[in-house]
């Protein structure tokens, strides 16, 4: 890496002693420059002059210097911290490919944690990637729509930030970070768009957790595109349902129980895709596309092996972790701003999907 | 955890200046003591009069104490190397999800890296895990049967023990550590025996990468169970293939153009089992099982979605993470024994087979 992100605070804040900061600006120095001159340590010598400054500076405020800490600093920098909810989820699988390929390539060392999508597990590796030292993070499990929670998320985040860390998401987090926006809103037009040209009039939805910002706005992009064409989605064609493949199962049993009448159902992931057309198929012996059609979302590596085949929202998976490892490594313009990195959805047609039955 | 691992020497041995081993030595004390006399630490006093000889010895050596070095070994203590193959592989999510599980209920932190099977990629990771101060790692990717390579993890791995590292393999790798041991020559025995009894006589096999322990030892069961029955496994019904869903495409249509006689295809990995079922159906026009058997090999999560639902061995993976982690953390029983955990394989019978068709 280019540049050496310079020590950290940690210990100087904790055991409220006189910090370095303190020291830097009674010298009228960067931080960094109070403890090249104090420390020693990589890249450019301090002039003697601000040697001097900084010198005495630490001298009037009996500054004492902490060794381990700047040890532990510089042992910090070559680790991110890839945080996921499930790792057996292929989603995440994806998304972790293209970050660990894109840290191979810049030597960084890869920490990962999955917090199975509890909230409180989230917030305390985000405190012990900090005590471990990570030089950044990359959040890649969807956000909550948990108002209370973003904010104890952002506060952490800034704290790791403040500390000389870096911060990407991938997905929207509700937290000002750089950002590695996934287009969930304008795929799930695309696939409604794709059953209404199909003749579809009745769908029905299997949304993952409604907590989820990724649900909340895959759900929108569905919501929207109803509106647009004059039939708003009702509230009982819609079902909530575990990210998973019993999930999607069951959801799918719930909403053709309740909704005898739908021709089709969007699935808000492949995974609950894959448990719906099974249901359909071998418990309801529905036939698909013919009496229902079935749309998923992710475009994971199993969906052309299903049965039929999955029309899906293909989302470029790897290429949001690689993107998201970039924006950590390369700061030339991250100073003071957002960036955000906008990636595309595209619709995926395979045989899951064919024209409504006549009514 | 209950016990503190005690500081590593990697800093002391580097300098090439006096160790903290040759201080204890002297002292006749053991290296934790020695540390404990020296720099104070979690746990247990040391009583007056062994302190005493400590600081006599180091006094006597002229030792100098590395104060960022001890706290580095101390900071080393929370973090477990996972070491895998490809993070995309749902084989290494499973595993995966067992090792950060149980880590979560250790409190420890995971590091991972994915060597996409380059040997020198692994070597250099396992450096990197120990210059992190991991306390332990899991090598759950396969192990390759080359010697050499072998050789060397050994003395990677034996540089790590040596520090006070841990190191615990899922699969065999050739090297004398604590081990999960995965059944897989069984489980290929017993997916022969299945076809077998179908009737069936004429068995093609989809081998991975030959140059991986996995391969080998699922081939050998192949081998073995046909040589039993008096039928040994022809050279040419065995076909080497990428471990991924396009290598077993390629392969069964390479196998069905040499052996159109086959009846039965045994893939050694579900990934390829998934592109072997595309193949046959959809290209080469084949009813499964009717006029080809498929067996696949892991049981992952897709294979009751493939089509038809996939005849497969399966592996507890999941919980071969969870042991794999357990032996890590728990030394009771570790000192100079080799402890290997035996996890068993089942088939998992579902509509891929069925009788061998008449000849």
């Amino acid at each position: 890496m280019a540049n050496d992100p310079g020590p950290r605070r940690h210990s100087d804040r904790s055991s409220g002693a006189v910090t370095l900061q303190q020291v830097a600006t009674r010298a009228g120095v960067s931080i960094a420059t109070a403890s090249r001159a104090l420390h020693g340590g990589h890249g450019r010598v301090v002039n003697e002059e601000l040697r001097t400054r900084v010198l005495a500076a630490a001298a009037e405020l009996n500054y004492v210097s902490n060794a381990p800490a700047q040890a532990l600093a510089r042992a910090r920098t070559s680790v991110v911290g890839l945080m996921v909810h499930d790792v057996a989820d292929p989603y995440f699988g994806a998304i972790a490919t293209g970050v660990m390929r894109a840290a191979a390539e810049y030597d960084l060392m890869v920490m990962l944690t999955a917090s199975f999508r509890e909230q409180q597990l989230e917030l305390d590796y985000l405190v012990r990637l900090r005590n471990q030292r990570a030089r950044a993070i990359v959040l890649a499990g969807s956000g909550f729509t948990d108002g209370e929670f973003t904010e104890r998320l952002a506060e952490r985040l800034a704290g790791f930030v403040e500390d000389g860390g870096r911060v990407a998401c991938v997905g929207d987090h509700g937290v000002a970070t750089d950002t590695v926006a996934l287009d969930n809103r304008g795929g799930a037009e695309q696939a409604v768009a794709h059953l209404w040209e199909l003749g579809h009039r009745r769908i029905g939805v299997i949304a993952g957790p409604l907590g989820l910002v990724t649900v909340r706005d895959r759900l929108d992009g569905v919501r929207r595109a109803l509106e647009r064409r004059g039939a708003p989605l009702p509230a009982e064609r819609v079902v909530e349902a575990d990210f998973t493949r019993a999930g999607g199962r069951a959801a799918a049993l719930a909403l053709l129980a309740r909704q005898p009448e739908l021709t089709a159902v969007f699935a808000l992931n492949d995974g609950m895709a894959a448990g719906a057309l099974a249901a359909l198929r071998d418990e309801l012996g529905l036939a698909v596309p013919g009496r229902v059609s079935v749309v998923g979302f992710d475009d994971l590596p199993y969906a052309a092996d299903l049965h039929p085949a999955l029309t899906t929202v293909r989302l470029p998976l790897e290429k949001a972790g690689v993107r998201a490892l970039e924006l950590i490594v390369d700061d030339r313009d991250a100073r003071g701003t957002r960036r955000i990195v906008e990636l595309e959805s595209e619709l995926t047609v395979r045989s899951s999907t064919g024209p409504a039955p006549a009514p």
